[in-house]
């Protein structure tokens, strides 16, 4: 194989710094010497966890504002600043859903957007073993949905469910044997 | 099934302009009548292609400055204004790998963090016909890799491969029975 691709930094800025996200333009020099400008999208990353709950898949559908649409996906959350990805997936799961879980598998992680978001999400495997009350975030508005693994299959394949973590993460599992 | 969520919007306003994105503040009404607001990275889409070339996958090894590392990924890019998605992503596989096609179906659309990103993704399926001349960006330096299907998924689940459009394309391209 060819010698790995890489960039170096020769300068910095922030130049946007907002609730979620904060923007930063990178002057890097490039393979042949000749300088680019990369614009930076920083993102804190996140966590999922694909839940079995007797037999069935957890989702949460909710509206998301950027998309301008309701989406079907697996409990997630950003990362909170030092938080164990692990523990954030199931603060999610117990927030958005009530239910909880002893224990989660890594599935694996992912870049959603490489070119231009930093955001890397954990994704995570668990059986529920309890339910108590949702609480989700005061602005977060959700419905726990149940579905067999052949609705799930279904309705991936049918594009009602395009998020692309939801999708990576119920691949990911059933390349383990997990669903 | 409950009644869709939905927020509403009360104001807009454009905090920063950047090369490929744009980030906007929306003051939002909620379902329970408070206001909240969300913070939009407003991008314009991207179109990517699994490309298969004498039974084996097509793939782009590039080194993505924003995660700062080298990924194996399907030939992708940013729609141009105006641009059909099927063009777009024809385009780039031309202009990434040299590789021609002269028809590609579409597998789905995914969002790939919706949350915080507009960003649309139209994933395609597409047999190679034949072979030109790399013509990459002058900023993009990229190296084609084969691999076949076993190689890919092995790939996948073991994490080298962990850029979102790809493992989604595979997924579905499989679940059509095109992989």
């Amino acid at each position: 194989m060819d010698a790995p691709h890489s960039e170096r930094t020769l300068s910095r800025e922030t130049v946007f710094s907002g609730q979620i996200i904060r923007v930063e333009h990178h002057q890097v020099e490039l393979e042949n010497g000749n300088t680019a400008l990369r614009e930076c999208c920083v993102h804190p990353g996140g966590s999922a966890v694909l839940a079995v709950w007797g037999g069935r898949v957890l989702l949460v559908r909710q509206f998301r504002y950027v998309v301008n649409k309701e989406l079907l996906e697996i409990p997630a959350g950003k990362l909170k600043s030092g938080e164990d990805p692990k523990e954030a997936a199931l603060r999610e799961l117990r927030e958005e859903t009530g239910a909880f879980c002893e224990e989660a598998v890594l599935l694996g992680t992912i870049y959603p957007s490489p070119g231009i978001l930093s955001e890397r999400d954990y994704l995570y495997f668990a059986r529920v073993s309890g339910e108590g009350r949702a609480e989700p975030d005061p602005d977060e508005f959700v419905s726990s949905v149940l579905l067999t693994k052949e609705e799930l299959f279904k309705r991936i394949h049918n594009g009602e469910i395009c998020d692309s973590k939801t999708i990576c993460a119920v691949f990911l599992a059933r390349g383990k044997g997990l669903l």
